[in-house]
Order: C-alpha cells, then structure tokens, then sequence
C-alpha cells in the first residue's frame, strides 16, 4: 500500500514496490498484518515525514508476520518463525527486510494478525512505564485517553506491574467501554474528563498524594493539569501531543513538587536503541502475554485494501483499541 | 539574628533564641559563620515560610562551624571538629542542634568562615549537575546565572567532572568578572543574553547539537529557550525561577528532542535524603576542594551584625559569588 501524495484518504493505492534482499544480520519477513496509528494518517495528510530509511511512500510502523529469508550471519531465527516488530515505515507490505535483533518473538498463545497489535502500544506504554518512568508495584499511573490503543495497554501493563491505574478519557462511552473491557481498571478508577479537570480526582482517589507516573498523550492541553495531578517526586511521560503542542509551563509547581517531565518518540530512534527496546520486551514483555496478563486490544481487523475504511474509522475516534491490517 | 516581622531590612535584629540540647544521634554544633542565600531575603519578605521543623524567625539555611556537644549515640565527629551543614533554617544563630549524619567536613585547607559558602551552591549544584541529570566527562554543561553562587559553583564542577561548562549572565560585568575568577570557563564559553537567545549562541558552541545538560535558575523566561538550546536527549534541571514561575511550554519540542526536565528544590527534603545528600558529598564532593579542582566563590564576608547590609547587596544584584555572615 502507498500513498500517491499528500492529501485525503483517495491517496491511498495499491502498487508495487521493490524490497531488498536480507544484508548481514538481517531477515526478510513475510507480513501477516499490521497496527494502524495516528502517524500514519499525520503522514497521509503530509505532516509527519517519513524517517531516513524508510520508504517515504509505504506506511505502516508496525508488523506481524513470519521470517521468510535470512542473510549472512542472521541466525537468531528459523525460517518461518513468527515475529513482530516496529519500523519506520514500509509495515503495510507483503514483506520488508530488517536487522534480525529488532524483531520480537509472538508471544505463544496470540494469533498471528493479532500480534500486529501488540508492537506499537505495548512497547510504547512499557518503555514509558518501565524504561522512562521507572514504575513499581504499589504506584499509582494516571494513563490518558484510556480507550486508545496505548491507552488500553498502559492500563494492563500498570496492573500487571503490581501498580493502580487510574484511567481518563474525554468520552463517557469510551470510558465505559473500556470498563467493560476488564483490563484491570479499578471500579472507581475511570475518570471521564470533558473539561480537563483530572487532578482533583486524581487526588481523591490517591489520599490527596497524586499520581507516581502520568502517561500523556495529549500534551499542550493537559501540561499543567499533569504537573497538578502528579505526586511529590513523581514522573510525567508525554508521548504524544493530541491536544495541541504548546502549552503553559507551571515551573513553581514543577520546582516545588520535584517533579520529572519525559519527552519521547519511538519513531526514528536510533538502530542501536531499536534494538535495546526489542530484545528488552521480548525478555519481559512476552512473557506477560504468554501468562495471560495482558493481550493486544483490537478494535476492528480489516482487510489490507480498505486502508481507507481504516483511516476514516481512526480519523472519526470512535474506536476502542487497535485497527489491523490483514493480508488475505 | 531573627526577622521581628514580615518587611525591608529594619525587621532584622538581634535576639535570643533557646537551642535545644542534642537528642540521641545528635550534635550542637558552635556556628562560626553562615552563607546568605535569596531564600533568606524572600523569608524576610514574608514569601518564603521556614518549613516545619525550622525555628519561624531565625533565618540561614547553610552554616560552617564547631561541634561543641554529642548526644547519646552520636559518634560520627569527636568535639571540636569543624563542620558544615544544609539546614531548613536558625543558620544565623551561634549554635543550632542537628543530626550529626547531616553535617559534612569542612575539607581540609579550607578557612572555617569561607566553608559557610560552600554547603548551598555546592550541594544544589552538585546534586542537579549529578545527582539529578547525571553529568558524565565529555558532556556540556549550559550554566545560567554564571556570577550566582550556583553559577560559579556549577562551572567549576562540571569542569571538575570533564565536562565542557557553558555560562550565561544578563550582565556584561558579571560575564566578565566570572571569566577573571578563572574557574574554569572557556575563553569562548560564555554568552551574554540580555535577551534570552542564548540557544543559538549554544548551538554554535556545540556544533549543532546544544548542551547535554542545562542547569537553571531563571524559570519561566528561560524555558521555551532552554528546551531549544538542550541536546537531543539531554535533561534540563529547573533550580529556581528568578525569571518567573509560570512559561510556555513546547510539547512538541520536547517530545522530538527527548528531553528531561527535572524541578527540583533543596529544602524542605525528608531527613533520610538530607543525609544521603551529606553522606554523598562528604565522599566525593569534599575531595574535589582538597585536591584544589573546586573553591568557594565569595563576594564579601561581613559580621553578622551587619546582616541587613547583606541584605541589601543581595537585593542589588551586584555580586559575584556568595555573601557570607561572620560571627566575631
């Protein structure tokens, strides 16, 4: 799939492109399917480049799929081995080749198209739990747009670290939808937030204390509602700016309460640093699915050719959890 | 010395003030001098409570000295030993009771009154510099306030570390005097920005890439500029915000760079961090002093009657370094 130029959803085409063949240390993998994101439509619009490296026409940043050829010196996998990864671009092909340490083994137990859902969120949530955050069992993670993928996964992965999750979402019914998920999101601990009002809620449900770690993904909109809503010492991840990309800085509070701010992106990060993540999830990610504590939350599968019906479906946000992409 | 009441400098005066006898694990130490830090000003202000713990009226937050008395347990410093300590306040009086784990040696070839100047800039720029953003050789460092006490203090500490200090100051004397104190500074590496444009100045220092490390005092003037000037995945430490308390934050920004921003405050930390502080300085901040790679920078000595004169120089903003209070 490409997209001819910039524009709406007609950009979106099939066409043919040239893969090449496995280097040294690297694999080619046949894709199975692969996670829609927000980037992908940022880059259909013409906002959001692709990085050095990766095609600039074919999207997609996440895969599932098997090893189909292995050039010199790979041997971390046997053909036919299931995997997953992220990339920069080029996921929404029949095959791309990359250096074999990226990958991620699927974890045992989760369908192969369905794994296409794990990359992205997970290891977006859990480098920004565990790697950026530091989160421990017994904290509290204040996780926004609770419904979203990186939503749905967060809250897991915070209850299956031992700590609470306290979730929001603008939307009353993705709210609920997200409760009747049974993701491990306490009873009280969905917190519907039209006006951007958090922290007081946040502090009622935590003992006046505040949040250890908040996972943003909305950025200008909820900058300063974070740093109130966060504890003493605590730590405030943004991964995302949905609402909007300038805000106010409290820096009293910031000062005051200790606080630690985290900017992060996963796209275009270095090889070395891909691959840090990759072997780090599959030793302590995989295992989580594979005991059943946290699964990939799909919102819809369809079929590669109505990327279109994809993209309208992300671009309405009326989804709960992850779009998918399948080859038949 | 104590404040009669919130005001200007006529609140100051001379009193009597009891001091407890040292508890188990304490010590009294015998005050020879203390240093004067803004904080001081802006209690005498009424903006800046003691916290609890600290006598309301009896201002100085840092203090050089004698121990003159052991309570039981306490076995860290035979009587006589001269120390120095970070307190949340009763600095300016002659003798004050503290656990003995918080005190630090004053090191050795160092003149008792002049250790006054150390604690507070030393610790503050010590544990933001490493402690906070962790400041490895090779590093940059971007240092505002150059002429403050953090200032000089946190340019002859990166430079210790073998990391490359940068330094701004909004006054061409200042600048001027931190380049005669020879501390360390590159010839090239200091930026006058009456402005606050400095990121451009840094980013040709650095050859693009901005300073790993960015220590600042200036708050809300600063922030939308430091982020700018901060290396990709660098940290910004937030120590004061002599230049406002509320800025504009760039999400974006910071979410593309990577970037850390650490607030954090010295006083009124929990006694178990006071002490790691002490215990952490005493081995590896003292021996910096001792081996002559760092020295206390001060402005002016004066006796402790003339505290409200101090005041004033503080409030003018001329100085170079730390003002400190002698007793006779």
């Amino acid at each position: 799939m490409r997209y001819r130029a910039a524009g709406g959803a007609e950009v979106i085409e099939a066409g043919e492109v040239e893969v090449r063949e496995p280097g040294p240390g690297e694999v080619s993998v046949e894709i199975a399917a692969a996670g829609l994101n927000r980037a992908d439509v940022l880059q259909r619009k013409g906002f959001y480049p692709a990085p050095a490296g990766a095609p600039p026409d074919v999207p997609g940043l996440e895969l599932s799929g098997r090893v189909v050829a292995r050039g010199p010196g790979a041997t971390l996998w046997p053909e036919g081995a299931a995997v997953m990864a992220i990339v920069g671009g080029g996921a929404m092909a029949r095959r791309i080749t990359l250096h074999e340490r990226e990958l991620i083994p699927v974890p045992a137990g989760i369908d192969l198209v369905a794994a296409a859902a794990i990359p992205e969120v997970f290891l977006t949530a859990w480098d920004a739990l565990v790697g950026q955050a530091g989160l421990r069992a017994g904290q509290t993670a204040l996780i926004h747009t609770a419904a979203s993928g990186v939503g749905t996964a967060a809250i897991q992965l915070a209850r299956a670290l031992g700590a609470r999750p306290i979730a929001t979402s603008r939307k009353d019914a993705k709210l609920a939808a997200v409760h009747a998920l049974g993701l491990g999101l306490g009873a009280d601990d969905g917190v519907a937030c039209p006006e951007s009002t958090f922290a007081p809620r946040v502090a009622q449900l935590t003992g006046g204390r505040g949040a250890d770690v908040v996972l943003d993904t909305v950025g200008a909109a909820y900058f300063e509602e974070n740093v109130r809503a966060v504890a003493p010492k605590g730590t405030i991840v943004l991964i995302g700016t949905l609402g909007g990309g300038t805000g106010k800085a409290p820096i009293t509070m910031m000062l005051g309460k200790r606080v630690t701010v985290i900017g992060t992106v996963m796209r275009a990060r270095a090889l070395e640093e891909k691959i840090a993540l990759a072997r780090g999830a599959a030793a302590e990610l995989v295992p989580l699915f594979e005991r059943g504590l946290v699964r990939p939350v799909i919102d819809r599968v369809y079929p590669m050719a109505e990327l279109a019906a994809a993209h309208a479906r992300m671009e309405a946000d009326d989804n709960v959890g992850k779009l998918v992409l399948a080859w038949a």
